[in-house]
């Protein structure tokens, strides 16, 4: 069983990574870029035989381990 | 117009980063995780009145700037 967990910076946290990939690439021509943000994402294999509910244990290590709660949000997605 | 480019090492290359979550999580009581593999994903806002295809021209900055061709992959999704 595989998930998806998109980790991303909340709307309101800065990302200067983003900016310059986007004056970057405008300044390479291409001028209708208007924005870039940029996540990361982890794909993660859960034996199901494992006992618990997969999707609760993949949502837990989300929240606990792989998202800075302070300045990042995160979304699961079964793939 | 929002697209969100994936990027990801192809399947036959090895992503220490992942097994090292991997090996993190089965040590800290999720015995059940079989395996990570991380990647990233850049949120692109195009301005749709800015002449050319928007989506050829994200795919193209995805294939050539985002991408490593020689171990990265890349899936384009709009949003």
């Amino acid at each position: 069983m595989r998930f998806r967990v998109h980790v991303s910076l909340k709307p309101s946290v800065l990302d200067p990574q983003g900016q310059t990939i986007c004056s970057s690439l405008r300044s390479h021509g291409h001028g209708s870029i208007a924005a870039v943000r940029q996540g990361k994402f982890f794909d993660i294999d859960v034996d199901p035989a494992g006992g618990a509910d997969p999707k609760a244990e993949v949502e837990q290590i989300a929240r606990e381990v792989l998202t800075n709660p302070v300045i990042e949000e995160f979304r699961l997605e079964q793939l």
